[in-house]
């Protein structure tokens, strides 16, 4: 990357220049620690005269449909003159290779919309990482003027947790079927919902779909909770059947928080989380730049999983190596 | 406290002895330097040798009965010949002063069980502290010869993922009455549970738990997943009903996953991420011995939580200060 302007950088960001976006992201996603910087100091420059956009994030098990649904959803929404922004956090893309949306003919129809920005996931990092980035990325966005901004997501539990700490709504996609198509879906990621819509509610499917959201509904109820307010609706990504009453969904929920400040509250909280986040992760990552320390830590995970090992003596033993070999701190 | 002898202490905690465990669990509740080195020295001798017992966590919403239940659990395993040990993870002591099982007279009969241990609450620290001691003093009851270990917590969600992250199962307790009652219940408590059981089954309630049971067993189908293989059953910590058949259910499933190593391997799972956990903990409180440090995270905390900083570019300037302030590092 040449050498960085980044009031230019910035002001381009905000005139919505794509190119300016794309080049804001790969610096955000960039490792090296200059890029790091750069990029914490091109967010500062952003941050206070963003408007921020409406984050939802979209989730379900592979086959729900995500693709479809989103590309639909989102037309729908610039079709309505919004402007939408569609990232992905994957876990697996680091392992796998492949990526959730690396392949962008699946979203060919929204991609090449003017009014909207279809984001690549990352290729590389850890979750917390890939993470890390996306906030930074939603943020980039919004500076763009994109005013939604879809977080979507692969059904595999952590990376769930990751969208909804960074989303102000969770969007959960189930299908009709019961128990036996919905084995996919991991513990926990349920609860983070606040809508569920049932999917491919279209064709010989609406009675089941229809069928499946009122069980839904009712087993929610049962659990009761926080659970037995989150609204169950019948969408098809296909068809388009249903999105306009779910957006008015997101839009109502979305109004009640705003009304009572619990939105905003919920953004700070996040924000002051993702600090720590960011404190942490920077720690650690001096901590294991020693190769020394990394070396050890990796023989105490050994030991540790055989059980010859217990983990305060081991944790204790690395941060004394760590002080021994920073006498001044 | 006196003088320590971590091998004499070792073995009369080895041997049982009431008086050394308490002594042992001080020492691991101790936040002073030396006791914590002295704490994972301790930890260190014991860790090869302990039998090590099973682990179960027991939770549910204020007033669900769980004192009762655990008493009378606890005694029918103490009647059976085990040694039976209560913890307890309370985050709230800290900031209220109050503690789920510091009135020991809530559980007179078990605390007067030569064959148990209960242990009141922590009294003081952060949950990720108090959850820290926590695993310690289930090691430490493990070498002291109890073979079940019950920690308690109360339904406010941060707990609850803690303790199943320390628990081998995790016993969920219920109210018939429906989703009313459940309000408290917070989001991803609910698909921790292992086993769910409906309390307070007896006299006239007995019908009523059984329709909840049923339903609630009907829901968890619906919802499919891994929820849809949680068994739910009808107990009464009161009468001692369905207890015997409750402890079958524990057995079974800790035999199912014992056969297929699953038990094992969740164990050693837990502690390779307690370790990556105690390393945060440490490289964090080190970070923050620095007043200096800690009064710029507290603005930086203020800022962001005011919308005037981004979170990357406060974590950056922390990290770099942190640097200046180590130049050897």
């Amino acid at each position: 990357m040449p050498e960085l302007d980044l009031a230019d950088l910035a002001g381009r960001i905000f005139a919505g220049e794509r190119a300016a976006l794309a080049r804001g992201i790969t610096l955000v996603e960039s490792t090296r620690q200059d890029h790091r910087r750069a990029a914490a100091a091109l967010l500062e420059r952003l941050v206070a005269s963003s408007e921020a956009a409406l984050r939802i994030g979209v989730s379900g098990v592979p086959g729900v449909g995500k693709s479809t649904f989103i590309e639909r959803f989102g037309s729908m929404l610039t079709g309505a003159g919004r402007r939408v922004a569609v990232l992905a956090v994957d876990p697996s893309s680091a392992r796998s290779g492949g990526s959730i949306l690396g392949d962008k003919t699946r979203m060919a129809h929204l991609a090449a919309d003017p009014n909207a920005f279809v984001r690549p996931s990352p290729t590389s990092g850890t979750l917390g990482g890939v993470a890390g980035r996306t906030r930074e990325t939603i943020r980039l966005c919004e500076a763009a003027g994109y005013d939604v901004v879809i977080v979507e997501t692969v059904g595999v539990g952590q990376s769930e947790t990751a969208v909804a700490e960074m989303t102000d709504l969770f969007l959960l996609l189930m299908l009709a079927g019961g128990g036996d198509q919905l084995q996919g879906l991991k513990k926990g990621v349920l609860e983070l919902a606040d809508i569920v819509a049932v999917n491919k509610a279209d064709g010989e499917n609406v009675a089941r779909a229809g069928t499946a959201a009122a069980e839904l509904a009712g087993a929610f109820r049962i659990l009761g909770g926080e659970s037995a307010r989150v609204p169950v609706r019948c969408v098809s990504g296909l068809t388009g059947t249903g999105l306009p009453e779910l957006w008015r969904e997101i839009e109502e929920q979305r109004d009640a928080r705003t009304e009572g400040g619990a939105f905003e509250a919920r953004r700070r909280a996040q924000d002051v989380r993702w600090l720590h986040a960011l404190l942490e992760e920077g720690l650690r990552r001096r901590f294991l730049a020693d190769p020394t320390l990394r070396a050890a830590l990796s023989q105490a995970e050994q030991d540790i999983a055989a059980g010859s090992r217990s983990a305060p003596a081991a944790a204790e033993a690395l941060l004394r190596s760590d002080d021994d070999s920073s006498p001044s701190s």
